[in-house]
This record gives C-alpha cells, structure tokens and sequence, in this order.
C-alpha cells in the first residue's frame, strides 16, 4: 500500500529467534506487537486469530516452522512435528498447506544444523514473494478500475469488499485492496463500501482501519446492506480476496461472500475475487460438494469486544442459553464470478480461464 | 403464540390514562415494561425502537393518538397534530400511515367529549383484529409447512426467518412465526435458523427470546449464513415480515431479505412473506424504485449493547472516525417470492395473486 515499508510479520532486526507480528484481534482500537517465540506461538496466532487471511497464515506458518528448527533437537523432527499440528489447524485456506509443504520439502534435503537458516531464508522469499504477487494483482487489477473511471467520466469508482482481504490479510497491499491502493496512487476517485462482516467484523476492524490509513475514501455498511446499494447503482463493481479456490473457479470465501455475488450477479455488477495462485487448489473440482468449511467457536457470534468507559470490553449481546451455528466460509460459484485477478492476468473463473494463466499447474 | 394471554401493548388494567409497552431495546436481557402517558411518549417509543415491527408500530400510533384524545383540548386538534408527527416518524412501515388514517377517520364523524372513548375502542379494536389476523396467517402458513413435513416423513422443518416478525413485532403471534407456533402445537418437529439481523440484532435478541419462551427449536446465525445453509440443503423454506408490500407483490422488509430471497431462489428453496393486509401499498407497483428507505442513525452500526460484568453496558466497536451508512430496508422483487400468506390465504406475490385474496382493494 501507499507505505511501502508496511509489514505483517517480519524477524525481529535485533533477535533472529523473535518473529515478530500484529495482534490483528485488537486492531482497530489497539495496535499491538506480538512476539513469537516458538513454532507453538505461531499455532496460537494462527487459531485464536491473531493473523488471519489466507497468505498471511501460510507466511505464519512458514516463520512457525523456522522457530521450531531453531529450538528442535533434531531439527528436523521437531519441524515435522510442528508441520502436521499447524496443517490441522484452519481447514479452509489452501495456502497453509502450500506454505507448510514448501517447507518440509527443505527439511527432505538439508541438514539439522543448517535447517533453521534454511527455513528462515525460504520464510522470508514466501513473505517477499507475497508483496510481489500482491503488486502484480493489484497492477492487472487496476485496469477494471480504470475503464471503470473512464467510463463513468472521472466519476467516483465505488467498489464494494467483503471481510479484509487488504494488507493485513496478506505481507503488504493485499490482494482485493491492491487495485485499489494503485488506484489511489494514480489519482482516480476511488470509494470503498467496506462490509462489517460477522461474526469477527474483519470489515469494520480491519478494512477500515487500513484504507483510513491509506486516506482511501470508504464507508462502512452492514453485511445485510450490499444488495440494496446494487439494486440503487451504487456500486461499480465487487472484489474480495478468497482463501481457496478450485481449478473450475469455485471460490470459497468469508462466509456471506456468496449472497453478495448473487447480488452482484442480480443487478449485472461485476463480481472480481482477487488472488494469489497460491490459493489454488488444483485437486479440487466443485467447491461447494468438496472444500471443507470451518466451524468456530460460537463465542464469536455471541460475544463483541469494542471500547467503554476507553477500556477494550467484551459484552454478551444474546442470551447464555441461546443455541448458535458458526461457519466461517461459503463458496461461491465460479458461474457467479465475473473474473479471477491473479499475479499472471485476468481469467474467466473456469478451468480453461485458469489453465490459460496456469498452464504448468493445469496439465499435472 | 403458546400463550395466549400475551400482548406487546395494552391499557393499564388499574389505570386506563397508562399504555403499557415492552421496551424492547432491552430484551433479552431484561423484560422492562415502559408505561406511556402522552402521545409523546408514544411517539419516542416508536422512533427510538422501545416497539417496532410494522404491525406494532401501527398500534402503538393509535394507542399514542387516544393518549393526544384524553388530555388534549381541544381533543380533536390535539389528535390531528399528533397524528402529523406520527406520520413521519418512520418511512417505510406502511401501516403506520394506516392505523393513523383509521383513527382519524373517527376525529372526523366524533364530538370532542367523546373523542378519547371512541379512540380506545379503536385501539383495542386494532389490536384484536391484529391477534386475530396474525392467527389466520398462522393457519395458512401452517399448510406449506404440512407439507414439507409429509414430504419429509415427519422429519425437522428447517425454517429460515430474518429480523423478527414474531409476537414481538405484533401484538401476538406474529406474522412469520406464527405458522412455527402452530406447526409446534401440532407436535410437528420444526427448527428455526434465525438470522442475527445487523444491525439491530433483532434476530439475535427478539427471535431467539420469543422461540426460546415457547420452547421452539432454534440456532442463531449471523446473517451471512443463510447462502451457506441453504446450498448444503439445511434450509426447507425462509419466512420473513414484511414492513410494505406493494400491490404488484415487491416486498419491503428489514436490509438483507433481499439477499436471502436471492439465495433462496437459487437453491430451489421457497421463499414466502407472511403479512396481515393492513402492510398492502396499494397505490404503489415499483417497490425498488418507490418505496422510501430509512436510513437510521450510524451509531446503530458503531456501538452495540450487551452485557459485561453482569451490567447493561454499550461498546463502540469500531473507530470513531469510520463514516457509516444505515439503511434500515431493502426491497425484494416478486420475481423472488414464492408465495403471499396473507390473513384470507396464501396467493402468489403479484398482482394477480393479491387482487385475488383482496378483490375490493386491487379494483379501486
């Protein structure tokens, strides 16, 4: 984004053994550093949500295996050990898997005294391969904002998101948001409606607090709002992130990404999911039969944490006895989806779509 | 519902110049009756929320016009000019409007003396025919889900609903729930999703107390959920309120029904809107371009009320300077609904189908 410097997780400069990232469950009301200094730290962060958003947990991941070669005896083992725990740990995003598998096919040909540089070196190549991917998403991205901007004459280009799939979810830019921080940057008048997005509001603590950081011009609504403004042209255009998607473009997202697209789809608003090709799943097919969907705790739903009396609060909004479901993702299906936006170019959501930017991946 | 003793607005028994509500901003939390002793009272009630749901709204605009009779003078004047605020205090509800024309239609035929008695009879009256309607609604309804049980050799009755357009947002019963409370008495296995319905929460805070009261099944969803359910076969028909239907069947209720009926109708799932007539636009066809849409104020979105340290207490969840929209409604188009269960019947939601079940009204 706008500040290039921006990180989610980085090595400590000072102490090589402290991986170091946000506490993204205090954000916006707290900014907050969070040392991790084993590989079981990184679980933690990765399960209770201190990092979300598909790239960066497999960049968490992959920072988690190198603190457990650090401090393993033998190495290698403890890697693996941590590997299979970290796997386990969120179902949905195909990246942990990716990350977590580049890793141990490290520990299949190095030493255990040289694993733990070895490990840190890859961690930092997946992190600055992120930022790279990201740009790239965000240049090819930036041409549908521009012919939208053309079109409308200079007019204000009003996209709407759904959970956060900025900078936070990524290393640096994001990938939903990248289009439109180089939008910005360009000078065009860009306008975000930001979706709350229950149970964890990853729209309104998140999203927002990174477009204010960037000045991007944004406005908060409800999840239940974003059919509404289609039907009222108030929207040019939809892009979200995704946290796996399969070879024929069935994109699994934060659950509610679906009614949007059927919205968009309603009221012929383009529906763009932005996407590093590290969130492809090449062995799946048909999203909604066959990616499996996260259920969280119900705390998440029954439960809101804000600021009263200047004091981060957690308040009970329902009844202790109220019974609750809690899915953190749907799928959305690729007929739904306009485009895909990877670091390669723009494709239909299909699998000639995918298998034209992608051909090495396709043809296996 | 099961009890039938049970009102969300009534007289004072031992003192007939007191309106009785539940302040409904507090459940589930605490079940506090407010009393109301002018047509101003009535009038905050309504505007800030202490009552809503469009049925209750209209009853308690009538109730507040017999509190403007009794202690205005001159009493005519004063129900005239009580009735002017009322009107515009919500937009969207078309009974509202209603239930005011219904009782100035007595100002106009009614000696300033008698104004007061003559209105608290109306009032009553209104609240009567209410039960009555929304008892009639139940047993239509109850069909539909007759039938999903037959098909389904007595299997659970996966309800969906939205917001609540329960006995809370009438004056018993309910307009969706009350087919559930029927099904339930039957002995018929029935479950309710209910959606969280954000902002207000209705869902999540008036549903979920009500069916939990009558002991009837239910999970609490956030409302992006639904899409999700719905695609993996768990919902077997969605039933919402409606504030205002128009006379072509395009239906206005709380924000995200649309999204749902979307949903709905693209996994084959039945979509149907229970409504007493009284909620009938008749002058209007276009419900997306016509009817006006609330937008409430941006704290609905930013601060959220619960409890902490057993103590009531509100938390601003996100950061001060986020800009929010709050539309309070959308529109969904007939195209969508599966079926009107009105209190004469279940007809299709078009013109056709409401002239059928209310020929004197469509011919005029």
């Amino acid at each position: 984004m706008a500040d290039e410097g921006f990180r989610t997780i980085w090595l400590n400069p000072d102490d090589p053994s402290i991986v170091q990232i946000i506490d993204q469950r205090k954000l916006p009301h707290e900014y907050c550093i969070q040392d991790l200094t084993s590989w079981q730290d990184g679980l933690v962060a990765i399960d209770d949500m201190f990092v979300r958003g598909a790239p960066l947990i497999g960049a968490t991941a992959a920072w988690s295996l190198y603190l457990a070669a650090l401090h393993g005896n033998p190495a290698g083992a403890a890697v693996r050990v941590a590997a299979a725990k970290l796997l386990a740990s969120r179902p949905t995003a195909v990246n942990l898997g990716w990350a977590v598998e580049r890793i141990l096919r490290i520990v299949d040909s190095t030493t255990d005294a040289d694993l733990a540089q070895q490990i840190r070196a890859d961690a930092q190549a997946i992190c600055d391969e992120d930022v790279q991917i990201c740009r790239a998403i965000g240049q090819h991205g930036l041409t549908l904002l521009e012919a939208i901007s053309k079109r409308k004459g200079g007019g204000t280009i009003n996209v709407l998101t759904h959970c956060n799939a900025g900078a936070l979810a990524t290393i640096n830019w994001g990938t939903a948001t990248a289009p439109i921080y180089l939008a910005q940057q360009q000078g065009l008048d860009v306008h975000v409606w930001v979706d709350e997005t229950r149970p964890r509001n990853q729209g309104s603590q998140l999203t927002a607090w990174e477009l204010a950081r960037n000045g991007v011009p944004h406005t908060l609504i409800v999840d239940n709002a974003g059919g509404h403004l289609m039907q009222h042209g108030q929207v040019d255009i939809v892009i979200t992130g995704t946290d796996r998607t399969t070879r024929a473009g069935d994109v699994a997202n934060k659950i509610g990404t679906y009614l949007k697209a059927l919205a968009a789809f309603d009221n012929g608003v383009p529906f763009y999911v932005a996407l590093p090709s590290t969130t492809i799943d090449w062995a799946t097919r048909d999203g909604v039969r066959d990616i499996p969907i996260e259920e969280r705790d119900s705390t998440e739903v029954s439960h809101l944490t804000g600021i009263a009396n200047d004091a981060l609060t957690t308040v009970r909004t329902v009844m202790r006895t109220t019974p609750i479901s809690n899915y953190a993702f749907d799928v959305t299906p690729a007929r739904l989806v306009s485009g895909l936006i990877t670091e390669r170019g723009i494709c239909e959501a299909s699998e000639a779509g995918l298998a034209s930017l992608f051909p090495e991946e396709a043809n296996t």
